[in-house]
């Protein structure tokens, strides 16, 4: 592996060619990590330095401006040569990114058949099999012998993860069988593939979301996985590489929208601008919706300043109640991102959740009744006793908000991470408030209880 | 693939022998959740219907509880039939598991090669690369030709996924090369392995911390990847089904350590029991801070009762510091758990934060201010501005606490997910309750503004 130190700087060479030799030699992504940190003014030298095969693949390894500036700067033919050998997916991705002027006079230079590949790619929905899938895979038409087979895959000379696994279609295309590399490899030339390769495929459908195609291959430990159009024709693989990335993708998009970050990708080097954009919709929602909140808490002034300790009480079991919905919710929405559970099992998991949701009640409450003693006189003891139960009372909504709001959201087709964290909290911060100020109310009011 | 439906219920056939051809038909995983759903009497008699090598397959994927079960039902030259051919570090991680009676008497009756490669893998610490490898792959040793290496390949009968790759050592089994199946198909048989084989070899060394082998491999979308002891010789590799995995596993953890669960894998499913120990702990500890917390706001009650608005607008400045602080966290947390960043990039990252830490503080404090009309009469308004002035300083405190925690942690070397989203919140409820009791006094005794 090649570690920081051993990427020189450019200015350190004097020589070009011993940087030239260098280059060549890194993996491709160091090259990119490489060029992405030099000056600007320098990209372009450093780029040109690398042969034809290596140019390509950094260029793949760009982060998106840098490739639009090299676009800029280099010349046309060795743009349209860098495009044309791309990955048909990663292609894709560039042309959906760049400014559609650029995306055209490209598109408009492409050989025919990688014009062919990325219209396919790009005229399925974003975020489906389709359009992360690569054209790029090796077909057996039925009737093949193995030897024919293995010629064929030779010939095609495609991307190392792509051969490991062939497609055998009937003349329509339509997909039948799978055949690993490895059985075509160990078997008899004269074999007929048909014979050999297995009718038990597993396959994703182009419309497919990508994370459940990511599942898929998880759960059958899959290196591809093929897709198919509505016809059943294959169109296209999905690869490991790209599960790994959707993966990751999907975990950040779940960790981040609960904690009420709604892009969904933000890195810790987004803009500025992009955290805001992020950020505020759920801070400025918050806040509306403690209109609400607030609005519920306002009339109860009178009793707050009767037994001014309420205002010391009411922000820890708010903050507590809020943690135990927090931690359900979590549980529930991690346990339906990596497909452990579906919204079948609510029951099962509601019980669950309960159970352990009544001992936590039982903990808290406890608990709340004696902290309020260091906090009351014996005289207005009681205001611990009702703090206990509304504590304990807003654990158990707490833990079946937390469970029931995401898996009816799963049911309904939605995104269960579609209620985050901080509207979970709120939500939960009003029912307590309201529980426990009522509560402490008719207590002095009806009861007659001391202040 | 295979549906629900298809999978017909044990009591529903009258024949055996056809449920033994379907088990036998259908991937092994699916067999594994179809015999774990079956009530416990009936699970050894369909295990009983698999064929040997469906057998172990499918052994592997039952959970592990069933798989003591069945240890103990079936008979012992079944079992260890079954142990014996099951993946080293699958076997590994059952022995680590079980009793440690049953354990040590399975190991006596393994083969002395299997047994050697259990205790190699046991040998090293949990979570790191030694201890998820296995030792099946395929050595060539320096000098062999392409055509010998093909055959040696062709002998070993391993799991699919790891001969795509051979790992060329020198006598002393040091690691030199790598060599992937494609290149040795597609060269000439005469030809000499080591002038085919690439010398950039990307490795693991056995005592790397899994998630950063899952890190290594993401990187360089590699399918496999070998691993050596500190003397370079080469003990195993890891394939990119665990990879998936260990990421998955990683980001539940993070996912989770924020949210306040601490055990890293809870699951909807899991016992109530492991729910609440590992729930519980921070519920507690966010009190226990609370009576600090609280002890510090105590002295104000009689600001509150002089201004009972005060615990109208007080919850809702905690909850949005708390927000604002978790948002900074996660991201944080996320961008150093995918490897993203790093330490060194603190301060490059802290002024991004605080730039969009400004504009949060901007657009928060005036809306607090905006809000604060409702709740204030003309005479108590300052009170608005004051928690207006508040709201702000308290973003800004708490994008800083959620960026410069985690980094913290991680520059020790520790888990940047210790401090966890209801650690930081109570750390930001208390700076700004008594941030802003403490204005809010000052302005009534020493500014005399009206109440």
């Amino acid at each position: 592996m090649l570690t920081q130190e051993s990427r020189t700087s450019l200015s350190e060479i004097a020589d070009l060619n011993q940087l030239k030799h260098e280059l060549n030699e890194m993996p491709a992504i160091d090259v990119g990590d490489y060029i992405a940190e030099l000056p600007p003014e320098k990209r372009a030298i450093a780029f040109r330095l690398l042969n034809k095969t290596e140019a390509t693949d950094v260029f793949e390894y760009l982060p998106q401006e840098i490739q639009e500036e090299l676009i800029g700067l280099l010349h046309n033919a060795q743009v349209c040569q860098i495009v044309e050998s791309m990955r048909p997916d990663d292609r894709a991705e560039l042309f959906d990114e760049l400014p559609a002027g650029i995306a055209k006079r490209l598109v408009q230079q492409l050989s025919p058949e990688e014009r062919q590949a990325t219209a396919t790619i790009l005229g399925y929905a974003e975020g489906t099999a389709g359009r992360v899938m690569t054209t790029e895979y090796v077909r057996l038409r039925q009737g093949l012998t193995v030897g024919e087979a293995l010629a064929k895959i030779r010939l095609a000379d495609q991307d190392k993860e792509t051969i490991y696994y062939a497609y055998v279609t009937d003349n329509n295309r339509k997909l039948k069988q799978v055949v690993s590399l490895r059985q075509l490899l160990f078997s008899i030339p004269d074999v007929l593939i048909e014979d050999i390769a297995s009718d038990r495929v597993i396959k994703a459908k182009t419309e497919m979301p990508q994370e459940e195609v990511a599942q898929l291959m998880k759960r059958y430990d899959l290196i591809a996985v093929p897709v198919v159009d509505r016809e059943d024709r294959l169109v296209g693989i999905i690869t490991v590489d790209d599960v790994v990335d959707i993966l990751e993708q999907e975990a950040t998009e779940d960790i981040q929208k609960l904690a009420g970050v709604s892009g969904g990708d933000e890195s810790s080097l987004s803009h500025p601008l992009e955290k805001l954009r992020n950020r505020l919709p759920w801070l400025v929602g918050v806040m509306a919706l403690y209109i609400g909140a607030s609005s519920a808490i306002a009339p109860f002034q009178k009793t707050i300043s009767l037994v001014p300790v309420l205002a010391v009480i009411m922000p820890l079991f708010s903050n507590t109640g809020g943690t135990v919905g927090i931690q359900a919710l979590t549980v529930t929405i991690r346990s339906l991102g990596v497909g452990e559970v579906t919204p079948a099992d609510t029951m099962k998991i509601l019980r669950r959740e309960l159970l352990a949701g009544l001992g936590t009640a039982l903990a808290l409450g406890t608990t709340m009744v004696l902290l309020s003693l260091i906090w009351t006189s014996p005289e207005t003891r009681w205001v611990g006793y009702v703090a206990g139960l509304v504590m304990a009372a807003n654990s158990v909504i707490a833990v079946t908000l937390g469970t029931l709001l995401p898996m009816g959201l799963k049911r309904l087709k939605l995104d269960p991470a579609l209620i985050s964290g901080p509207l979970v909290t709120t939500m939960l911060d009003t029912i307590g408030f309201i529980l426990f100020l009522t509560l402490i109310t008719i207590s002095l009011n009806i009861l007659h209880l001391p202040t």
